[in-house]
């Protein structure tokens, strides 16, 4: 396999052929309306066919008793895993067929890139939720090249079906639901590695797997080409351990790429808010008066569904910048305080803790509702009061769409093929972004679900941009100094 | 009481003091904050409650056997009533209890004009759903003077707990829930009057009433001063018996009336639109190609809230005035058959059959959308075709919103009292539409809910418009030679 | 020519094969893409070639002098006539085809109409502006079957080349720019008719033909078939008439039709407030507090147009009905005294007067800007203040585009013909709005211009509505029983 | 003075009193409505009163005469200037005086930050238009402590009346309307300094200034503490130096701060698209099919704009995630030959030339619309084809709002209060952005303008959130680590 090579700039750099984003008109079979079948089934009921299993299954009688303590086989897959029921196998096979529907991103990776197969040789150890959509990228990391061992990074969110599953496909699978604490650990251990199998990639979801290398097998990162991390949790870890000169491998951040930023807070908010509410609450929104707590991307997405609407939104803010935009986008910036006896609602959509306090909760009309739609749950402080006058509405939100989730893992499988295949240089032992030009590539996996068919720059218009046909499509002095100066605005 | 008169224009009318739409400033202690809980509790799931009693009163053995076939007492109310269980009266009062802080029109109605209880001498039997919401109905005309008996109009939707709290309350009700259709009409029969006491008015929703009334009792007519229609069905009818020349009393259609329209079309549909289908399929409509079939008040409300949130959304019509509104507003026109192998959903709001075919379902893409809006359950060709490709959404949307309930009930309301009090002859035995002044008077119950201030004439702008200060606040000359000419764009 | 009848329910009703309204699989070879060009050079200039003219023709002496005291010939066209120069045909010509590229509709008329001549047989009198518009609405009577007589309606607005084209055309036109009022009087005298010729149809924009005809040719009543109305003063005046009993033949308000309502009020006012407030004040409006008094179609217009550009909007309104519909779409309803210290904007769209009084602007803050964008001009109270701290803009938005006079322009032309062929006992001697049919098909008109496609209703589905396929769309029952309650919400 | 220090981390850091951001309830006297004008008199026309004075004053001889060869002195101000007429000092300070009104943020700065005097001992040499919106900055600049000294950067856009106010002030000007290029450059390096005075700072829009220094002063860049440049053009030149490691100075790249490029690209377009393409062409939007080409923050505004009043609107894109992004916000991204033939108008807004080709122009429909909102102007091929049908509309925009003159103004005064004031060693010889807490700083005076009330952090919230009560806002690990990524998504 040649490496290849994402960002280079130099002369020399050949973009392998599979990366090239597709245009309307050249020959491409995935342009064809993408064939989707809808989520209900399988996704807002993370588990509707392993219960069934469990059911049809549950005469055998070890069901109670930790797989730990039991010898499974996998007839054409690794004897080497540990998972709840092998013979769950063809159930959890119909749910990821399901799911395959679902993330045509990744089934049009598949297919690009499955000659040059860009991962053969890379070793992925993994730790993620295990469900059917997890498994749509552990078989796309496969079908590049890669072997892969998985671990749960949850213990309770394993969808035993699927990881049954795989193992039958050939994954090395150690995980299933309910796992004790001493349980998840053993599965994460044993997932690693062996004497015959060790990692050069790693794939993580909160930071417990990177963490485990670090403390029981330092040794493993002699072989790291890199660590992708999805969490906010788990790249605040990376960041420290680089402040403090402890980052032994390059690491990337998927969490901040633009693409899965914009999904996972301004289009997925401004989608999910009013139905969430309405779910929970059955207010009609027309002429109603509501608060939004922060006006980042969540905050934007809430205020223009609401304002779609016909609700009469306030924003309150702490960020000047932000506050501007707020004004200009036709919403009134307010303190909480200065209109809080007024209100019908209240959304907070901050990260900061305490934004709603007792002194608004005590102040507010009967009836008054108030939902908290950022990350963290501290916002409104529930604790310190007794709320009588205000329902408190927990938008958790649960059914991610599967459109966020495509974009997500498709973001995790570029990282990981970036870090595999950079060439030396390229990466230190440093926190980084993934690089524009694969955002762009995760975001042209997704194109063809909207039919929509990008222009292709002639190479005159190129050269006189400065920059490639194929992208990245920022002149290159965006990429230097920049360093003071980052934001989402 | 003294005989009022909304609509005079002769001079010697004298408007009820109540009937003034009340202006800020003027001292009105309606107009604070209004109290509201969430609906959740007693609405969604319309009998709670209710269930919970027949459990905790189930000890009772008559549980199986037919009301009828028992005698109840209600220690302070009417001897003469049928109901499940007068026992569950208690929690029926919650139920009520919590519908009115959800009806703040109503309980606004109860108290403007319960001094002068313009229903004094009204004798209304009514046959509706008999729910919390319809109980804060009938406890508002007693406010007003009426005497009221009640049946269901639907042997499934009784709430048996609220019926025993009518009853306890001094209203004579003949329903509960799973009658059989025999039972039915014996509630109905009792219901419409004894020898010591015959109805002067009808409230009916659906017609059945009526109906009964025709073939039973046509002396009643004599007596009566008008009938109150709510349902589609049981309007037609009405105009049916008047073309025929056989409508013995003033009716008024209620459904038609301005407010009632838009809030039960174009404004509930905005905004319920996006949920039902988000809750049934779990789609994101960014960027999704949707054909709203229908371009009157439900597909306006469809297409204004799919906009909103990024859908691309084409349009079908057969008139030309909505097609040409479609397009000023920003839809593309087309005929369904153009279009129908590209797009993500269909959504019919027409109220016409057959409107997606099997020829149009063989055609979709895999996992398109079609889901029926409108009035109609043939909208969509079920019966024809094996709907293999396509995921067809039933909206049946049943939580119906109290605010919508809210403005039926008030508008039922108004016309009892119109008809009640018009003075001879300004009502002959024909079908009307509720005044335009008391369609006036049912928005300006809901504006508190919003803490709306409406402006007041003055005398001089008054005069120069030709118009009472008071309203209706159109021009005299729109009421005449209008009669070719009548829409809704 | 065989008689022709659009409302007709009776079964012997026979719509004219060019009423049908066209469907795309139709052979209709007005479908294809209208051929338009941009407006600018004839319509926001009214007379930009005329004035060239009088440049170039100017040699002639006789320019100072009344077209009255001099001889004029036309070639082919009518020996009888008066206007300011013949010679200008050429140049008036140029402006004329160029209107028609913006007319399409008056076009697409001719064509589906032309040859079954529905006017053959009407002798028009005309009384309107004398504008290249106008005259493709002439030429398009005369394509039709009529002969035509014109004379202006008002004394400046004539555009001499147009009028000159027109009379080389055949059509007898009395006017010229800047006529003294005797002229315009005499105009219109000549133009009623002669021993020879005598109306029996009367076009009239103000009212001013028809007085003079009640005037001094009342006798001419015996033959005339019908008045067509277009502005609301004359409207004013024909209702009186009716009112007193003394209208002497039918008459037709053109003014409010539902399509032309539409355009000249709502989608005219959205496209139109932004652009004339932002060419006076070069003001932002993101941001922006704007109350807008009255929420009419015209406010409706307005409010939706600003609240997409970010400004903060409140409404006030006297008529609860339109209040509660401002609250539905997210706008607060208040009081101007309330608010108008913190605004920076207030745009009456209510047609009241003094709606912004002298107490207002003096509590306004400096710069704040005051605009009219309803009909009448006494809604700021002008006259009682001193107006130091408001900028006041008069919007007299004075380019109407082309797509609003089409509309007019057709729908007076199928109110002639609707008149010209009714079956006796249609119409009485009343004011009447045009039939909903009529209305229909002048939207059908305007539909290429948006390739939109109307879809057909199959017979089944026309049965079970209770309808033609051909319209109009409307159930029957919707005819009846409507007198008390017209309203435009 | 205390030097003062924005971005500094380090404990000893202490933020100047007035660099706090105002929060409401603090007393501060600039939360008051702010005192404005409208802007039509000064802004429309740059020149009005200029010209006014030109006539009043036109009886001296020497009008003709270049100001080169003349002797003018100030009464108060510097000897040292060359401008057109010092007599036209008078109507200068009106314009002056009105722009002070539009520009309310340089006006609080002057308040926040007038006692401490930041750029006290600061000798700024700036070139740029010379406006009356320049004379504020430049006033706001003295205010502060600068000393200045000032050329105009364009030959034909000096304001000489406004001119001559600053000379009176005491601002040594060297500018006058109509400069030959070699009085150009004459003027600057009269500017650039004498013996008795060396500018330490360069203000420059263009890169003009800069150039002459580079060429004939290099000795001066000993003294110099940084360049504020304004224009792309400036920009792209001081890049090429730094690369060229050829940069003597820091320089700050004002164009790029977030506050400025939101403003002077989406919001400004916004709300300008519409008015410009009405009042060149009187279309009408609802239900036109436009083309924009581009969805970068220009092209997102003139979408917005566009859908908001109806037009169906269609993006061609080249970067996969703007298209995903158009996609989600509801647009078709498609290529513009696809469509060429149906559409109505096409808008580029991409920076690219030769967008719109003359293969494109030959197949639009005949009065379709081609404009060009990007900065190139080569973005429509003219020169290679005839345009016979389209209408090209070239949106020059020129007036551009006093709102965003403000924020560009407001950035280059921070800019300049910066580099001044930054300590040792944070600033190299390279190009930096403005830091972000300046930029917010910028934000914070435009918010009175909306009566905006900013949240102020607890001391508790600021600690979770790792960050000052003051800001900046963003958590410090974003300042790290980026440099492989940015953009303006």
């Amino acid at each position: 396999m040649a490496k290849w090579d994402s960002c280079g700039s130099s002369p020399a750099f050949k973009q392998p052929h599979w990366m090239q984003i597709p245009f309307t008109g050249q020959k491409q079979e995935f342009n064809r309306p993408p064939t989707r079948t809808v989520r209900s089934m399988s996704q807002s009921s993370t588990d509707s066919f392993s219960k069934l299993c469990v059911a049809v299954h549950s005469d055998t009688s070890d069901d109670e008793s930790s797989p730990r303590d039991k010898l499974q086989k996998s007839t054409k897959g690794p004897s080497d895993f540990c998972i709840k029921n092998i013979s769950q196998a063809d159930f959890g096979r119909k749910e990821i067929e399901m799911a395959e529907q679902e993330m045509p991103a990744l089934m049009n990776l598949r297919k690009r890139a499955g000659g040059e197969k860009p991962l053969a040789g890379a070793k992925v150890v993994g730790c993620t939720h295990i469900t059917a959509q997890t498994a749509v990228l552990i078989e796309t990391l496969a079908a590049l090249g890669a072997q892969c061992r998985w671990a749960a990074c949850n213990i309770f969110s394993t969808q035993n079906a699927v990881a049954a599953a795989l193992v039958k496909a050939g994954i090395s699978v150690f995980a299933w639901r309910g796992e004790s604490e001493d349980e998840f650990w053993w599965c994460i251990d044993h997932c690693v590695g062996t004497e015959t199998w060790q990692p050069n990639m790693v794939l993580d979801d909160g930071g417990d797997l990177t963490d485990w290398i670090y403390k029981k097998y330092p040794e493993l990162f002699k072989n790291l080409k890199g660590v992708v991390e999805e969490s906010i949790t788990g790249i605040y870890r990376l960041y420290q351990l680089s402040k403090a000169g402890r980052l032994s491998v390059p690491a990337m951040n998927v969490n901040d790429s633009v693409t899965k930023q914009k999904f996972d807070n301004l289009y997925f908010c401004k989608e999910s808010v009013l139905e969430g509410l309405k779910r929970t609450t059955d207010i009609m929104f027309g002429g109603k008066q509501v608060v939004v707590c922060g006006y980042g991307e969540v905050g934007k997405g809430c205020c223009a569904a609401l304002k779609a609407l016909g609700a009469i939104v306030y924003v309150t803010e702490v960020d000047p910048i932000c506050a501007l935009q707020a004004c200009m986008d036709g919403f009134r910036v307010i303190k909480l305080s200065e209109i809080v006896r007024h209100i019908d609602m209240v959304i907070t959509c901050t990260g900061i803790k305490n934004v709603v306090m007792r002194e608004h909760l005590d102040k507010m009309k009967n009836g008054c509702i108030v939902c908290n739609m950022g990350h963290s749950s501290s916002e409104i402080d529930l604790v310190k009061t007794h709320v009588v006058c205000a329902c408190i509405a927990a938008l958790t939100c649960s059914t991610v769409p599967s459109f966020v989730l495509s974009i997500t893992a498709a973001t995790q499988a570029m990282a990981l093929i970036e870090l595999y295949n950079a060439p030396e240089g390229r990466y230190n032992k440093d926190v980084y972004l993934l690089p524009k030009k694969m955002d762009e590539y995760v975001a042209s996996l997704h194109l063809p679900i909207f039919d929509a068919h990008l222009t292709e720059l002639s190479d005159d218009q190129a050269k006189y941009m400065g920059i490639s046909k194929h992208g990245p499509f920022k002149p290159n002095y965006y990429r230097h100094k920049l360093l003071s100066h980052i934001d989402k605005h």
